[in-house]
């Protein structure tokens, strides 16, 4: 099965809606993976999208709407009708209805809550009230749990009784009479056991948990670590209350990635997706950065206005001034995010910190030679100056340098210092470098072209 | 359970290790996760990791090794006795092989090759011939599979009997007498049937797959994309040859980041880990763009060239060149940090580049305006003169408003293209915009300053 066949069944799609061919359409999304449906759906007009919605069978509304983004959810509420929204709402897994709750404004969200019946209503403003970004946030209450006294042959009845509807069965909690968390097991090891062993004796006591109060992070991190397929969430009073599944982890990954991108840059985090941020907020994320870096551009104006003198008596010198700024921020910018990328995955730890220095000085030099003589060249041959030529290709190759080890030793020290190094962003460690870049270039040219 | 609790058992690990209580040490590393294992051992020196290898339980040995990065279990191959090599590399998943083979130099492979039997010999030679990057490369032959005429109580006693060793037992494919796949079904599924009915009636047929061939990241966005536990790998001739599962998909994500993060700062792809990459490969990887943009720095200094008449008459303006510059850069490399991203993740389509032009021109002019005028006030104080101030907060402001624009327009230019969006690397953005930037300025200056 192609992963774009989309485009291929989308005019077949839009004939069965042109000629009112309900029953066609009706079957034909019958044998679509809700998965595929969303991306049809995501090509129709509303009013097409909302009809093809009515078509689809009962068990698989909640599902396809789950998959759309909590934006278009949103906008699909509205035009539907009440009793439409909560059948939708009722048959949703509680960690997505969790994530379109979060994302909708107060007032609509109290209004769709009481749509719900009392034991959901419960659940929602229960897993509402965790904090945001915590693993009780992102959690199901969907989950399989054995009690310890059960016989193998017990639990899986228990399981064949109750796993159709929860997000996982493959992975089993083991939870005394108080509901604490005593232990796990697998399907697997159920299947392979005898039925007439005891739970307590084939589950592992040894079971990795979160609290409902960790960040995200954490849950994602333990399941990565020991590659499990969901990592159960406990209260304060280790009593299980829910599950984060590995298809979470992978959001949460693709999070943070977003977030490590938009510190690089310079942009405070942005959670919401991008036509959702509001315009004071795409202002206000952005600005900061923007303006610390104008008002410290006061240092490398006020290196050039101590230089005015040099600066006048050969002008040809402020042509090159771009350049070697631009290519130490862009070294700077290279090795650093090499750099942060290597802490983020664990590549490299602190701890080999002059390795890593020693290592890039050499690349440093290497790279600042190579391009400092690319400069001398075309210097000589736009210019026509060998001194100016000289001036700019040692000042190059030693910019290059510098810049090359600030990329690498900012992400370390902030590292050092228990920061996160993506906050380290390209434009900072371009502004800095524009200064030191400026001077070692105008202390260069005063020495070799000072009569 | 803690995940930073190695840092509390490492004295005692050592202590052990000190004391030579080697059953003490046997004890503790038997109580513990593999992945845990992995962190210790990290912590400690080549030959007490060595030593303590030998006092792991023979089941445990090949899934901790699995766990080291290739490059540390190329170290720890060299230090183990040709017997040991051995066990462990029989003992290990198929695909985990793969992966440490495709590190391996071809003649330390080749060795390690003859230590196996013929069957995981010709299994590993088979592997490693696929593609760089493809579906087979990464794929494990170890999936549970099902003769389609089997009943499901046929089935489940063939799953006790193999599933122990496959890496999931929770996906089953079901194949005819030519190993052809025919479907698909889930544990759960045959668990909640009657035993006595035929897999092929419980059975998906509409399964998706791909091929050994196919990128891997293909197999990661089915994954992905449907939400299961693992993709089944067909040949040319569509048999079942192997499955890609979820824990791999999870690597492949963090692999294609990296990628992107490479590419965005101007450096060709690095699949290698940090200190792997040898001194050449670094430096070729890193000095094409650079090269590329010093070149393309003739086009400011050109700029500058033109405008020297301008310069000499006002030498205060080479103040602000780095200034306007970099503030044009940041906020270009801001915005296109923004799309870029959101294209990569899905949260923006190509079709709504109008849409998304229109929000940025307005977020370009406000923070223009916002910059503009704080680097008025700044020119204003440290140099006291009124046209200079109103020259670069009129240009910084301009600078920014096209800099947000073009940050964004490139990378949406090379989605339309149908080229990779993230090979829009910041440097190449600030280069066009130093040049843009200048001509912005000097046109200004040219028209204010003018008598």
């Amino acid at each position: 099965m192609e992963l774009q066949w989309t485009k291929i069944f989308l005019p077949e799609i839009k004939e069965l809606i042109e000629t009112k061919d309900f029953k066609g359409l009706r079957d034909f999304l019958r044998e679509r993976h809700p998965a595929d449906i969303v991306d049809i759906l995501k090509e129709l007009t509303p009013t097409e999208r909302v009809m093809s919605f009515r078509l689809l069978d009962k068990n698989k509304i909640s599902e396809v709407f789950a998959l759309f983004e909590p934006v278009e959810q949103e906008e699909l509420l509205k035009q539907f009708t009440e009793q439409h929204a909560k059948e939708i709402l009722i048959e949703m897994q509680p960690d997505d209805r969790t994530q379109l709750f979060d994302e909708l404004p107060a007032h609509v969200v109290e209004k769709l809550l009481k749509l719900l019946p009392p034991l959901e209503r419960k659940e929602a403003n229960e897993l509402l009230n965790y904090p945001d970004n915590s693993a009780g946030r992102i959690m199901t209450p969907e989950y399989v749990d054995l009690q310890i006294d059960m016989t193998v042959a017990k639990a899986l009845e228990h399981i064949r009784k109750t796993g159709l509807n929860r997000e996982t069965v493959y992975i089993c909690y083991i939870v005394d009479e108080t509901k604490k968390l005593r232990g796990v097991t697998s399907l697997k090891n159920i299947i392979l056991a005898n039925p007439d062993q005891l739970i307590k004796d084939i589950m592992n006591e040894s079971v990795l948990y979160v609290h409902t109060t960790d960040d995200q992070e954490k849950a994602a991190q333990v399941v990565q670590k020991y590659d499990i397929l969901a990592v159960p969430v406990v209260d304060n009073e280790d009593r299980l209350v829910g599950i984060v599944t590995v298809d979470d982890v992978l959001d949460v990954v693709q999070e943070e990635v977003t977030e490590d991108f938009q510190k690089m840059a310079g942009i405070q985090t942005i959670e919401e997706e991008y036509f959702r941020v509001g315009f004071f907020k795409r202002i206000s994320n952005r600005i900061l950065w923007l303006v610390i870096l104008v008002v410290a551009a006061i240092i490398s104006q006020t290196i050039l206005k101590n230089y005015s003198g040099v600066l006048s008596s050969i002008i040809a010198l402020t042509y090159f001034i771009p350049m070697l700024t631009g290519s130490g921020g862009n070294t700077g910018s290279q090795s650093s995010t090499l750099i942060i990328r290597a802490l983020a995955t664990g590549e490299v730890k602190f701890k080999d910190w002059w390795k890593i220095l020693l290592r890039e000085s050499k690349v440093g030099v290497t790279l600042g030679l190579v391009m400092g003589s690319i400069a001398f060249i075309i210097v000589v041959i736009t210019l026509g100056e060998i001194t100016v030529a000289l001036t700019v290709g040692i000042s190059l190759c030693i910019v290059v340098s510098v810049g090359n080890i600030v990329g690498i030793s900012i992400p370390l020290f902030f590292k050092f210092m228990k920061l996160d190094p993506a906050f380290v962003s390209a434009p900072l460690i371009a502004t800095l470098l524009d200064a030191t870049g400026l001077i070692i270039y105008f202390e260069i040219a005063r020495r070799m072209l000072s009569p």
